[in-house]
């Protein structure tokens, strides 16, 4: 225990003290009888909220902090909400008239499914900065591209193998619900109305189709898209759990994104697992070198962060992808970071909805510029220079850059092989009415660009992971899968038995 | 530091105190000899025993605590165990008549393997239940099983090629120890015994064939099955690591049950993995939103479950499968749980040891039936509603029904591409006397219903993990595989070059 | 908190008020003049030297230290360092000279790059010790040696489909120093100097080909070999860091050397993913069973070890393979470790740059004798029975003998396989002038022997993590690649359609 922790000790120890001889903030009359049964019947969330900061501090005393610490980003709370702590009440029974599950419940208007609007209230400028977020619009990115739609019956819809022939027809919602929209979100819908026996006699309640659900792009009862609990955990919301990267893994852990593998390889990784019992999670600003060491997901694409002497290294920023300059994630060639969140939008030169046509020519005017790149890029930089000297992220970037271009090569390889395929007749592609994702050779394709290029570039973006650029799923696999393809072409090619 | 936490500190400082002052209990003069050449001998086990309640209580203070916080379950235990701490003698002493393994040692007769009716001493409940578990069988579930014999000595058994033809010979038991006995538990023996020059002159020691082994369902040296220290790790024998998903992970990590790995993607892992510093893994019993948040293994399947005003949630079993309506894992489809522990009396309506028929159909009169299913169900939900309303936790197991029968339907379909190229010959299946197991395209069939029909459902199961259930050995594997078998028997069809 | 834990408060609290009134260590004025800046412009790195013991301990209080605590190994320390806490000029500016990277930066005259041979001022012997390490020739090891080259143009290298043949060019350098040598490490280089515009006006910086890079063998500007960084993370250079496997995580994690998901899955890293947050990972020596009650990486193959009576059970050593009696990396096939760490010099009797012949005969003139095999394995023994009895220690290095015999048998099988395929011209063998890794059934060969069979030996070292030795890259996928093998030779063969 050095100077600052006895010093911090004391504090506290202190702080602690005065507490106890203040008077608690209030809570609701709403909330208090909410508590009355749902303490009990569900101790659990009522647990996390006690410990939550919503269960501790009103609106008003959150209003009332200035500068960096602030953590309310409205510049107002309503007069009803801001005197009282945010409980059950505060957030279930806001915007009644909005919810399309809103219902009486022993004399309450409640909702069951809170939205990003209703967070809103308090946390306008998050809200506004995540509905720009491409995450936001996960479910209709999914649902309003053809081409997506073709991938997911592909891999969901249930198989018929009839008269020789394997089909898939499309995949049950719930099916959906568990697959893909776990992460992209359902499309939720007040379907009827149920009855149920409770403790407390005879209830009502809504019946919600595509309910539960926390995706990042769910499509909410209020019209709003996503879910804050995607990431800030209910019921305590915690700023520590979103900074730590097993929050990201739910939805990012591969091998399509092998993001959270990649990083818990790399040498920030190393040091988070390392040391992450010692880090402060919660400060907010949360300074580099005093609150923690090393990066974890939040720290380069949401967090405020500041050094020593409180000077703002890098904004905060609910709009995640705002400082990235390239999607690493290929479609199916790597490419600047689409314009707008609304992807559904984009045709590539060939008029699929994809960002980059299968020759590699990206779809430019969907995506962002050279000058919107550079400045994303900058703004990176400058993380990365908490830590690293000049010539460490410059060589880092330069190396990243070669990877995106070594990559997007080696696709158009194994792109080219699939395109002679089709040509022979040896599959069924596109230009003769067929899917590009149905069979098996083309899944193999697929597995090279979607898996084995993503693992490679992802694993440069974070510099390092080793394996995960050459053995697990990475250049290994990468090569493999291409000489797989080729023996497949060459086997049927006539007159030519082995490859 | 919150009001309870100084309380905390105040009352363990001043229990701490008081303790001091105390006489510590009695050490046995038999342990007091073990730990005189042993301590030194084997720091780290000693070093854990005294870490663990074990060295710091004695059954006769265990027995004195009432109600739900007793650990010990025998309702009395002998009296020349009850006054004085359990340590190594109180073990490693016990009914040494029964124990095969027994030596003279120093003038004491001893046993290298306690088992769990040693435990029983102590813990009569739960080794009771635990022999109604059916991993206390694993190992003759599996050594009994012709099917899984065939499957075994096909993974494990020594390659020969010779002739142009492949060939498995049966697996060396070492091989087996280190392979599938690993977790099912070997069959322990004594084989003869050893002299060994010692730093205390020559010593004589049994040699048991099968040992080391911790094995869930180890056939221990006094015919007990199972072995306590799999999940209680030796010599701590800990309730917090028991209840930690690290200790279950050992067995359970996947592809055949990637339970560790969904659940640690899941919403529950990523809040387990961000706060469990911050909870009590000790307490008995285990306090919903008070001690943890969210489950871990042990919470839903094991520990005692109480909430805040100490109204049971769940009681404590160690008959893990008994809130378990449904088997996950395939053989080769999910199922009702089987009726009792010991699965080599399972046959299917075709005389094959296994609770499902190729076909589907299952081998319903040694499965559990649809009113037992819904007790097992209403109880794990009575769990969900800890944390969960009832409309998330209906919406969770209707999702979770639809998943059993969307990969059930999916493996059926793969099964008859399979029943396909065995009749054509073109692979030899059981009809014709071969393994269904032997053969590169059989094994292919193996990995739809082994790996990623499984994944789908635990990820399913633990509401979560999305890429598990798609990306990660899921449906995109899924559909992959099919895609395969299909291709595979196509092009061995008179005719038919491509698919 | 128990009494020891009562007292180390107390004592902890006095001494640190204690060091509250000494005078902290100096710090040197070239140091306090790089802290002026860089303390703002990178906060992080900054932030960890301060959480550092070489912040707060001058080397002449550090070589003050007797007995086995002593952490610096150099008998004495120049005067100009000994008297100043460890700085950034401490290490920046050490033997400027030497390195090719010293440049002149207000005034000072500065190097980037730090090396093992500048660590050598007070850690001499560690680095004496490193350099006789296999790893610290990582480079030379892989760049060196043909057939590894061979191979790594077949993984990294950019595809070429053309005229219907697919080839690989060799690597870019900067996918090489993002692939293979991420791990072993770049070979630095200053290629020129490089003007930036500085918030303190422009600057020169020499232009450092192969930076960044903290890989094991990296080839430094002094011409020494390795980075004490890659483990001692960088600028804390914690040994609690280092002893955590984590950091070992981020080399060996898989498929090919899938160490750290063994261990985590195994017993041993049950017990430390549940207790290492009670464990005291900064203590020197470290006690066996009060510091730590199950090993990581480190304990086994690093660390100074001592039993809780101060007697030492394992020295501490930086040539990490000097407890490791057998390879376990087949290359094709495990083998007694190389006799000296350059393993360019290594013929087999083929004549080929590999330990072990296509046939399994390992080269043996190139390899440690049985001698100091059976030295390697007793000095292992001795700290796996600070846990463990004899008896169980030998059953388990008799276990895993067995497995070396057994998965070298089954990968001579799948050899013979490949043998047949290149003699039958079905693909073009070395014999034939083709390399051994560019087709895709030599790809699925080489799956073989190097993810499966080191998956099931690591498994087998590490005494668990069952699930990796049978159905994750264990013998299931192991006899599936035979079964593959087979399948794709029988399809070859005339009048053989079916396997």
């Amino acid at each position: 225990m050095n100077r600052t922790s006895i010093l911090f000790f004391l504090v506290t120890m202190f702080s602690a003290l005065t507490l106890m001889a203040a008077d608690p903030p209030a809570v609701s009359e709403a909330t208090e009888a909410c508590l009355m049964c749902h303490e009990t019947l569900h101790p659990g969330i009522v647990g996390s909220w006690r410990e939550s900061r919503h269960s501790r501090i009103t609106p008003a005393s959150a209003t009332a902090v200035t500068g960096l610490a602030r953590k309310v980003s409205s510049s107002t709370v309503p007069a009803e909400q801001a005197g009282v702590v945010v409980g059950c009440a505060e957030c279930h029974m806001l915007r009644p008239d909005e919810h399309a599950d809103s219902f009486e419940h022993n004399d309450y208007r409640i909702h069951i499914v809170v939205s990003p609007d209703d967070c809103a209230v308090c946390h306008s400028v998050e809200t506004e900065q995540y509905a720009g977020n491409i995450m936001a619009h996960a479910y209709a990115n999914l649902k309003g591209n053809a081409l997506y739609q073709d991938l997911e019956r592909n891999l969901l819809g249930m198989p018929e193998y009839e008269n020789g022939k394997l089909s898939f027809k499309d995949p049950d919602p719930e099916i959906e619900a568990q697959g893909c929209l776990y992460c992209h979100g359902t499309k939720l819908e007040v379907t009827g109305t149920q009855t149920r026996e409770t403790d407390f006699g005879e209830m009502q309640f809504p019946v919600i189709a595509g309910w539960p659900n926390q995706g990042v792009g769910r499509v909410n009862l209020d019209g709003s898209l996503g879910s804050c609990s995607a990431c800030h955990t209910r019921h305590d919301f915690s700023i520590a759990t979103a900074r730590k990267p097993y929050t990201c893994k739910e939805c990012h852990v591969g091998p399509d994104v092998p993001v959270y593998k990649v990083y818990s390889a790399s040498k920030h990784g190393n040091i988070f697992h390392s040391q992450e019992k010692d880090w402060d999670f919660n400060a907010v600003p949360w300074t580099v070198g005093e609150d923690f060491t090393a990066p974890t997901c939040a720290a380069c694409h949401v967090s405020l962060l500041v050094d020593p002497e409180g000077e703002v290294i890098a904004e905060r920023t609910h709009s995640m992808n705002n400082r990235i300059a390239t999607r690493i994630f290929g479609l199916v060639y790597s490419h600047a970071h689409p314009k707008i969140p609304d992807t559904t939008v984009i045709r590539n030169k060939d008029g699929l909805p994809l960002p980059t046509a299968l020759d590699g020519t990206p779809a430019s005017e969907f995506l962002i510029g050279p000058e919107e790149q550079a400045r994303r890029r900058a703004e990176m930089k400058t993380i990365c220079r908490s830590c690293h000297g000049s010539s460490w992220v410059d060589g880092h970037f330069a190396r990243y850059d070669q990877t995106h271009d070594a990559t997007n090569a080696a696709t158009l390889e194994a792109t080219r092989i699939l395109a002679e395929i089709w040509e022979n007749g040896y599959a069924t592609g596109p230009a003769a009415g067929g899917s590009p994702f149905d069979e098996a050779i083309e899944r193999r394709w697929a597995d090279i660009w979607l898996f084995y290029a993503n693992s490679i570039r992802f694993t440069s973006a974070m510099a390092g992971g080793g394996d995960y650029a050459v053995f697990a799923d990475g250049f290994y696999s990468h090569s493999k899968g291409l000489a797989e393809m080729h023996q497949w072409l060459k086997e049927r090619e006539p007159g030519d038995q082995s490859d």
